[in-house]
């Protein structure tokens, strides 16, 4: 059976969503990072880079969400949870989840990972005021230019689909109205309704 | 025919050498970062990220190094630049692409780039000053965890060569001596007398 490891809160829920989407089996295993277990002899030995996700299969480790999204998606593909037969398509979709990787998630990092990339405690403040700014504007580009809609990448949804909800799930508490993204707001709220996002944070919270 | 937008330097490379390994026919379009091409209304019409590599194709425009590099493997199979056939090999080979372009690329960034996430000119040398212990954690992580050699994803190339290729050569600029690294170094040896990156190396010269 799969093994799935998450942190509450952290960009895990996208592929524990995707998880539940392609019905697969899993057993869910939370890491206590404040207490420090990401950083543990345990979890290093799972994955040396000491950060969620991680899903552990029958072949061995795969690590960073638009790979285990991709993953999920071909391992089930009668979940039809991304244009499988499609290179164009599916590039399409893998650039959004990158964008969002490398990108949107980074600037979200700013504001209380600034140890990551400096030492100074004026640097962390001065990462921390610029997120509002950065998140504001990863989403006025997502709004205007990426998101397809009804679904991130058109008519049907992919794994892109929880990814984004997984991060503008963050806007509130990094000073951006997500009202001020009107395709954005409406996404997010129809994906809090969907059964597959409610059983992926009942689990969390069991 | 493929257009393919690069900066000299850039991360575009990665991509660029994969089209070379693929064979493929393409325009190859040089921005000028230091004259602000990559935000002009012509270019923004094509990326409106501002940034390289985007590939026009005859479908669209896709960006981002994994979802490219990805998107030439699945479009030449011929080339044999990734276990297309296996889900699981291939989210290995996404998951190594996407730690270079989220963590990797990203630590790199911080060194001329800071104004991206931070205002003060202090913060912008408390993070130039973290690049090389940073760069050096992430390449040690590389060559203790995950390189296998003797590509980077064992007996075959595959499209994370050519990534890792591009930003081992960021190393000496950024403080830190690749010979610390002997896999990574002598990766770094061979990938240079390869063709298709000394074709690549080449055209951006031109």
């Amino acid at each position: 059976m799969l093994k799935f490891f998450y942190s509450p809160g952290s960009c895990a829920l996208a592929s524990q969503i995707a998880l539940e989407d392609a019905g697969a089996d899993y057993e869910l295993i939370r890491l206590d990072f404040k207490a420090g277990e990401q950083r543990g002899v345990d979890y290093l030995a799972v994955n040396p880079k000491g950060r969620v996700p991680a899903l552990v299969t029958g072949r061995g480790i795969l690590t960073e969400n638009p790979a285990i999204l991709a993953f999920i998606a071909q391992s089930f593909p009668e979940a039809e949870l991304a244009p499988l037969d499609d290179a164009f398509a599916f590039g399409e979709l893998q650039a959004f989840n990158s964008y969002l990787c490398s990108t949107v998630h980074v600037a979200h990092a700013h504001g209380r990972r600034g140890s990551r990339w400096a030492t100074q405690q004026s640097s962390f403040e001065d990462m921390q005021q610029k997120v509002p700014e950065n998140m504001a504007a990863c989403f006025g580009l997502i709004e205007q230019s990426m998101f397809k809609g009804p679904w991130v990448m058109g008519d049907k949804y992919t794994v892109a689909d929880p990814y984004l909800f997984t991060i503008a799930r963050w806007l509130e508490g990094d000073g951006v109205d997500v009202k001020e993204y009107p395709k954005v707001s409406d996404h997010l709220n129809r994906m809090t309704q969907l059964e597959s996002v409610q059983r992926a944070l009942s689990r969390q919270s069991q």
